[in-house]
């Protein structure tokens, strides 16, 4: 009966497998007759809520107001900055018709929306009392993607796209830290992902900006996953767009921009940092559901208890579900594994009688006993220590696959026989960031600002510049 | 200076003009270089946020869960529901490419989702155990419109569409009729509309639907707007689907469906509603800022009073803002009354003195003095009427604009020399409808359910069957 529910292929046995039977099995997605889009079901979709919620009170918090913009952008509009439609046009979807009628000019998808915005841009700011303009968008996006897996690679992808304009190019650096931060520390503190932050070399930068910092998660097989990047344009797109301000010394100028987005790719990354062959395992800061509360039998008294504990944990804000259905405990405790909920908490006649509960933790499949009188503070410490946990768990994990070269054939070695990703000592040159990938499969990874090179560029044996890691990538 | 912020046609020369001129100054939209899509600007935004946290929260409350489809359907898809692809097939955006490459089968942009949420329905749906199933979305959609206008007729348009599956008729009636009235309370109460529900004719319901339900708001200038619909599909897409589900008597059936969803065209209705040659007026409980406070010259103990009371909104979680900036007093005030902020708060230095604050009402420009120690009290009881004034008013003024007309002839009298609905008995034949149509140019607004007819047919003198309004709409 368990295994009907469960029937998920073994992470250490075929990782890609396992991914698409947790996302499956767990209710997270569907697959949709449009391919290469994915159907969000409402337990992943409640999972991007909450993601929502969080970051949008430290976005408005921060003074960033939510704007709407059309999803299309015309052929001509997406030309206007030469190396970002370089980047973009390649994967864009283009619409050709409305109705029956061909359009004039077609349009795309938007990929993303900097052109969109500064059209908007150039319209709207006059002086330096309009800057800053702090703005943020949730929307979805469309890349043509050859290959698709849920919530990593789409067609289609939910994200919010920031988008700011500053008076002084001080300022926009500033704001692209700032917002890098607070991607970082959502993603330590609520997803309890242990991240690397950095910059990106100018061959891996996003098309048209001037710097791009981005945060490195690794999973569980040692592959990074990309979790959000926060770009400084400088004044690329204002002046290719033509914005201008009067500055206090009543002098024209370009503003500074910024740009920083994070997608529904971070529920993949929740899955391959901290889930199991038993299924999903979310941290309790973001899962919808914190307790699922299992009656065992029909017993009134157990029946009743159960309320009184949905009623205390709804009191204290602790999400929780009931699972009243008729399928038998077996059944309920695997779904309850699949599904990732963070305390199962069981509740039998014969522990009635003796006045206790038993928790279950999902992230060890520990079993506690719990006095009635204590069920909520219990349950309440709980989340806190599975939380921190499940961050300790994946630091200690990840860091077992940090590794050190200081010589080629060394990289070379651990490349093809460790996973995780590997620092070194780089020139700055492109050349040798692309020897690496072409001989290896591993691509920069970001460069680290706080650390400084201590030796020469393994590859090339010129003056290193900067440490910088290297791996396989999603 | 008042005149800069505001260089507002009147409504009473040119409604038309008047309420772009009213979207524009006040900051709700702006067009872009995408033909007959708007960008929702951060304040026209931030109602939209209002008023998607509102209902959401209510059809949470009601069992409903979010879940998010793709935005594109194959062409082939969309054909399965024969009136269904009649209706929305000839104003759809196709996408034709996907970067480089032509598509194998081109995809249109959602209008709706009907056939995505039955193409998912179909696979999940296995027994009466998985009923009722009440999905809704959050997203925009796209039709192919000719003339636009901002919140109103847009390519691109902001909405919810709920979409649930029972498995009775019953069930389904109740959830479409349950749903309409959650449209129907969130009007009045929220959006202060006075709005007139009933079902729609056979000839203006939903394509594909078996019965819609609709609510008719009436603007200030007498013309309709459709400003929310409910429908009931019974089986007619699960047949064609080949959606079904074990019953509780172990027989396969085909489950009772409904859809029903609201836009961002209720922001037009309540600025088409409330708003005046000043600019926007608000409801309080939609209002993004509901008190505006301006300081009148750079007296410290005004400045630190109006902290003060800023502090004490802020605890009472009443919405407001200071306008500290170096615009005269006369300039403010203006841009308040544009920006339809339900009360403004003004306080100089002989006030201060005097210990009292000028309170003015946006809805009637009446300015109440009140004592500092009464200032939020005052606020409150004060958001609460004028609340009501502006349903009061719009419904007193909705009323002079219903009509009745118990001859043809006094209908065509009323349709041409007055704006509003005008109320007939009715046949039911279509021929009847199409001929008021061609004649006059009113479109059977809605059928009354809870009248009935007592006289024969206006137009054909055949027995009476329903009560029905008629007027023009937007």
């Amino acid at each position: 009966m368990k295994e009907q529910v469960r029937d998920i292929t073994s992470r250490d046995v075929d990782f890609a497998t396992w991914y698409t039977d947790v996302c499956k099995k767990a209710d997270l997605v569907d697959y949709s007759s449009v391919k290469g889009s994915m159907i969000i079901r409402p337990y992943g979709y409640a999972i991007w809520e909450n993601i929502q919620s969080e970051l949008d009170k430290e976005f408005k918090r921060l003074g960033h107001q939510n704007i709407q913009m059309p999803m299309f952008i015309p052929e001509s509009l997406l030309n206007i900055e030469k190396e970002h439609v370089e980047g973009f046009a390649p994967e864009v979807a283009w619409v050709t018709h409305g109705g029956t009628v061909p359009l004039e000019e077609r349009l795309c998808v938007r990929p993303t929306s900097e052109v969109l915005f500064c059209d908007h841009f150039k319209k709207i700011i006059k002086s330096y009392r309009d800057l800053p303009l702090l703005y943020n968008q949730w929307c979805t996006i469309v890349r043509w993607e050859r290959t698709t897996r849920p919530f990593l690679r789409s067609r289609e992808i939910l994200w919010q796209e920031g988008h700011t304009m500053h008076a002084t190019q001080e300022e926009a650096i500033e704001e692209t830290k700032r917002m890098l931060k607070v991607y970082e520390d959502f993603q330590r503190n609520i997803l309890a992902l242990p991240v690397i932050v950095g910059k990106k070399t100018e061959k891996e930068k996003f098309a048209g900006a001037e710097t791009t910092y981005t945060i490195e998660a690794m999973m569980y097989d040692g592959v990074a996953l990309q979790n959000g990047t926060s770009h400084y344009f400088g004044t690329g797109f204002s002046k290719a767009f033509g914005i201008e301000f009067l500055n206090k010394e009543n002098k024209l100028e370009n503003p500074y921009q910024t740009s920083w987005g994070v997608t529904t790719r971070m529920i993949g990354a929740i899955i391959m940092t901290h889930s199991d062959d038993r299924g999903l395992v979310l941290p309790p800061n973001i899962a919808p559901i914190k307790v699922n509360l299992i009656p065992i039998g029909n017993d009134e008294n157990v029946l009743n208890k159960i309320k009184e504990i949905k009623n205390s944990l709804d009191n204290e804000n602790i999400t929780n579900n009931v699972d009243t259905s008729d399928k038998t405990p077996g059944f309920k405790f695997a779904e309850a594994e699949v599904k990732g909920y963070p305390i199962r908490l069981e509740l039998g006649r014969r522990d009635f009688e003796e006045g206790k509960v038993t928790l279950v933790r999902r992230d060890t499949l520990e079993k506690i006993e719990v006095p009635f009188e204590s069920i909520i503070e219990t349950i309440k410490t709980l989340l806190g220590t599975i939380q921190d946990n499940l961050y300790n768990r994946a630091l200690e994990r990840r860091n077992t696959m940090l590794h050190t070269a200081d010589t080629y054939e060394k990289f070379k070695t651990i490349a093809s026989t460790k996973p995780g990703f590997i620092k070194i000592n780089w020139c700055g040159d492109m050349a040798c960031e692309e020897k690496i990938k072409d001989e290896t499969g591993l691509k920069s990874r970001c460069i680290l600002e706080e650390e400084e090179a201590d030796n020469v560029c393994i590859v090339c044996g010129k003056a290193g510049k900067h440490k910088i890691y290297f791996g396989r990538q999603y």
